[in-house]
């Protein structure tokens, strides 16, 4: 492995600021850890260690600024930056600090628009349960409750660019993919054990387009509560409760108040390097998304932010 | 309570018997008991003690010929019998042994068109454990487990009339009901602390139309279970899983070969006789019936048997 | 059925009341829902419609005062009382109000030495949603979050006394029981569809000996998150989790502050009249009573209130 | 990372061969791939994809003869053989072929006493779903159906020896550790992002006792039924369903026929190099094996093999 270690955090836009951070906090159910001059809202999933992995920005457009990946140290940032540089990425440097409790970050635009980050340093908030004798689960949740932010899918023009990048470049492994004749539509890379950390798809028309955010839940009966709390609390459900064909994993999606596609999921695999690349078909394509309805709905494919 | 336990028994009208077996077999996962001199096959789920809850007769059209309830005993039989003529229904006897292992029957049709029969007396075939130290489930279970046959949904014009005769002749409870103003639309109706063990909804058009036939399941994690089944076996889905508002069941909907729709559930709540009648309105249907997407879906207010 | 619905009240004995509350309210996850001038707190279980089910009392030694079931109506309570009578218990009548929001009640005591009520009225409380289009749970939810008090089970010397009572005269099923050669050791009763709604046990010395208050939750998953609350809140536990032979519950034991020992279980199965008894024998009562680990623990079989 | 994949293989010592592939097969779940003209049996958990996980040798004493960990390539295989050596542990070869679909392997005695291999060849069987268009699980599994193995735990004297040559050679993190004052007593190891991969622990004594190996399931649900089937077919129950403080993974412990511990277990964390170490001190040892009863039993502590 080349030192990234997993998604680390995102930049989300939101039309209304409040409604947004009420979203994330009592239906999502992450918490709030901290905001700054830039009016920029810092949350993190109770597992979570470290200080933040969602940044809610007030904007005109809702979408996603930039992903970012936490590498494991300075060393690994500065090899992969001058590899990424290499491939032909303009990578720009942000100091640390411009972010609350992150250190330098390194940013370029990857083939399909994207803008990533990667960055070694973060200041830990915790779990909520000490490094001692921890309980399994910390009092006061809320909402959905999930443990992690846990991948991204995003979609572009050069889905084969942006798949050499990673697999080559930041070392990512191709768990599963989708393929018309031989043409690749979907990637799905992990830089883990998870079956993905991020999925990418073929957009014929537009570049940096992003589809949703991912959530880890413990169980599928986590999965039914999220549901029941999306029509509780009215919130615009995109599908679900189901299975994905890809990853095995159970799910539901939804969107933000922003319009901004969240999802929450349990389940998957365990992904080793060795593992083989699983490939679906087009002809199999409705039941490797939805893998119990068996056909994709327009929304789903069509609805970016 | 008037002493009508539970419904018993349904016939099932396929169009290829041996396609339909293999589906309530292997994909149901009921056991196959008995067949007769006229080609019916006799099926039951695992947990049940009677002989058989569903009858399976070739036929040119798909349906259900007769939907039965077992009450307490003959005296009862013979209580009710006398009660639904008195109500208007003309009743018919049925002899014992023209079902297999299955005592006299009476029967009779209800005002939205559907043949219903009371039945005293049917044979044991046990759950498979036997009745001394038993073990709480069998082995060599195959397809989605159901524990039991549970309701049954219909549709006919004189909602009216059948919600009468079975909340004031046969004593059904009314549990849930959705009012259009104030025009009754669907009745939900138990004989016992089931939330239902019968729903009318009203047709505007149609008598007698067959909507599905329900199997209980012990678990969510059995809802998905069955979900995987139907996609692996090429099972047609209607829709699932999900939740309904109406009795909080966890549930799943598909076809049987011949076009039945089958139903196969978890969860629900205790009803008990001085429960109140729960209410929904036409604004809120949508929820009332799936409750996740908050919608209905053509196929599954037309489509029917 | 002769009109008895269910479990409807119990009054439990504490030796500090604060402690109690915080214990069935914290942990246990009941609704307050009034006190009276006798010191007395009023709880309930989130689903149940009536005012009340358990109710503390502050006192020098625990244990419960007396179990009640609700009965259909007043002809019922009369009719039952007299029945009663004729069986050989004296009969005592409260006045309404007694209890808060709770109608006139006839107390008992049963072959056991036990005291148990009926009643036909209590004032309803609701379950939080409402009786119009009413979602699946309510929000704010705390502890361990069960439905409803579920069950008692009590010991005493005269069992044989206590069954009969139950089965002919107040019209209950026998569903389990154990017997050692031809003797009845145990006997699990139910006045509905549910496997049990009181459990008499054998006590070769004692009369009137209080076993355990049971709650009812959703899932297996539920008792995992009530297995965790205890460990967290540092509450005694018994023994669990783990599944009972009889009935088939998933089950997890443990103790209030005062020493009276909860149940909260998932599971079980539909009992009709017309169930076979299951018999369990001694060879097997570990197995009968925990499935699992198929061996009975000293306090499980002594320690009682 | 250094390049160690996962626990690879093991194999087992058993009293009698048949009695023990029952076991395996029928009780836990595995699949028999092949045999061996050395009257060795190779068995696989269903998700894996390569040949075998656990090997059964006939012997007059239980036991584990040898774990093994796969390594990712030939290079890191001879890199790792040096460093291993240069700690001091004396390194054998094996050559391809000595056991079945397995290339060479590199042998040596840990400081605990036990025999651990690497390597980094081995056929694959497949997962029996395929690399196309896979379905989330395939037909006709039994028992308890594991995905994976997934760990083991072994005892010895030198616990600082292991857990040096693990941590400093070959790369594993100390996801958790049990301290007595300053003193290390267990420590938890991963090679990958579970939270462990293998545990030690300090044995005052002897060196090269085998605790148990674990079998990953996928739900609490299916410890459940993990734990109905040891009932149902007799087998030795050591203790669970239960949770563990640490990895906080939810779990049930029992034994093959010759007395050696399995454990089936669901959940846990994600692990990163980045997580804290998470510390367990001897008053709240009870909590972190088994989180609910909080206590320690004798059996677990000391009946090894």
């Amino acid at each position: 492995m080349t030192g990234v270690l997993r998604p680390g955090h995102c930049s989300l836009r939101v039309l209304d600021l409040e409604a947004a951070l009420k979203h994330y906090t009592e239906v999502v159910g992450l918490i709030e850890t901290d905001r700054d001059d830039n009016g920029r809202v810092y949350l993190k999933a109770w597992d979570e260690q470290d200080h933040h992995s969602i940044i809610l920005r007030q904007a005109d457009i809702p979408g996603s600024d930039y992903i970012a990946f936490k590498v494991d140290n300075k060393a690994t940032l500065e090899r992969l930056a001058k590899a990424i540089a290499s491939f032909g990425c303009k990578v720009d440097y942000i100091p640390a600090g411009e972010l609350k409790a992150t250190g330098e970050r390194i940013r370029f635009e990857i083939p399909t628009g994207h803008h990533v980050e990667l960055y070694a340093e973060k200041k830990k908030a915790g779990n909520g349960m000490g490094d001692v004798n921890p309980a399994p689960w910390p009092d006061g949740l809320k909402g959905m409750q999930p443990t992690r932010m846990d991948h991204w899918q995003v979609h572009g023009v050069d889905l084969d660019g942006s798949v050499e990048l990673f697999t080559k470049v930041l070392g990512f492994g191709l768990s599963e993919r989708v393929l018309d004749g031989d043409r690749l539509m979907a990637a799905f890379l992990t830089c883990s054990t998870k079956p993905h950390d991020i999925a990418f798809i073929r957009d014929e028309e537009q570049q940096d387009r992003f589809h949703h955010v991912a959530f880890y839940l413990n169980s599928w009966e986590e999965v039914l509560r999220a549901a029941d709390i999306i029509s509780k609390k009215n919130v615009s459900l995109d599908i679900g409760p189901t299975r994905h064909g890809i990853t095995r994993g159970q799910t539901i999606y939804f969107f933000d108040p922003s319009g901004n596609r969240n999802e929450v999921f349990s389940g998957g695999y365990i992904y080793y390097p060795d593992s083989p690349t699983l490939t679906w078909t087009m002809e199999e394509l409705g039941r490797a998304i939805f893998y119990h309805i068996r056909e994709l709905n327009e929304r789903f494919m069509t609805v970016m932010t």
